[in-house]
């Protein structure tokens, strides 16, 4: 598991061949219980890192695109699933989240709309780690890019979330799901993208 | 094979487990033949991409420690292999670099001393692109850290190399062999770099 950029955030990651970029899960070690977003398999190695580093209280899912492993990992874990509430009818979570929900103290939700699942969570960690699903994704290294067109439900809202988050001064690093982590300038990327549809 | 932070230049990656961070290669895509850097191996997928992106005509290695799947490679494709001028003794290649050396138009040799091999070499690419073996890694995201005292052979040499890229300004992306890449803010995070050694 690789370290990212502060002491207490983890990393894993797997190659996806269709799309030439990496996707990556997020885990956020805590005192009080670890948090994992978003979790793809772990290999052997990274299972026994997880373990290491205190296992797994809860598991949260920002997209219905984004179960990945989720179900296996609760299963020998017992961590409890988190999901986007305007998700309740496609998925099976122990607790759903809305905007505004805090999933453990510095973990707090944001819902973005217009993705192509109703509902997409975002995570704001400590003011200054944004973590998103789908959405606001890099397959460019160091930029930020929306979800294509064709994908998204509806665009005008789906900038309108991007705005809110570029909006955000405090935001340091950004970590996508799929595609290069911003570890640095992470909140001007995002002035970045939504300048462009200005 | 991705997209790193231009439109011509790649990268393919593998997860350490000794190490807990990704080991990296650099593919720069060129109109008269592409140039590999410390080539690891590729899988099918990235083997077939790399064909589409034109082959290799040119195999950069940084240093002896970094020779990976460059010999492989070069069987392949046919490419010219080059190392560091001082690894004559240690290495079979093609060609040496030196301090100063173009390798195709665009690509500088930076000869760094006090590292755990002689002469280990980085490349700046078009001014603004540093690629690094060994002395310049990242085993915590977004920042840079130089490889461990017990590991280099002249520290105040290695610091004086590392002071050198400091005071480049156009340097904007630092791709290090191993460890996150940084591709915003790159010459800032040299600069920090060189500041711990004040």
């Amino acid at each position: 598991m690789k370290r990212l950029h502060r002491d207490d955030i983890y990393g894993w990651s797997l190659f996806n061949e269709g799309l030439d970029i990496d996707f990556h899960s997020v885990l956020w070690v805590r005192p009080d219980g670890n948090v994992a977003i978003d979790p793809l398999p772990l290999s052997d190695h990274d299972r026994t890192h997880l373990e290491q580093l205190g296992s797994v209280n809860t598991i949260v899912i920002t997209n219905s695109d984004h179960t990945r492993a989720s179900k296996s990992l609760a299963e020998a874990t017992g961590a409890r699933v988190l999901g986007p509430a305007d998700e309740r009818v496609r998925l099976e979570c122990d607790g759903w989240l809305n905007d505004g929900d805090v999933v453990v103290p510095g973990l707090t939700v944001m819902t973005l709309h217009g993705s192509k699942t109703p509902g997409e969570l975002a995570l704001l960690l400590e003011d200054t780690t944004l973590i998103t699903g789908d959405l606001i994704r890099a397959h460019v290294a160091g930029r930020l890019h929306l979800l294509p067109d064709p994908k998204l439900s509806d665009k005008a809202k789906a900038v309108e979330s991007l705005r809110r988050l570029a909006n955000m001064p405090s935001i340091e690093a950004v970590l996508p799901g799929d595609g290069w982590p911003v570890f640095r300038g992470g909140g001007q990327a995002l002035a970045d993208l939504a300048a462009e549809f200005d």
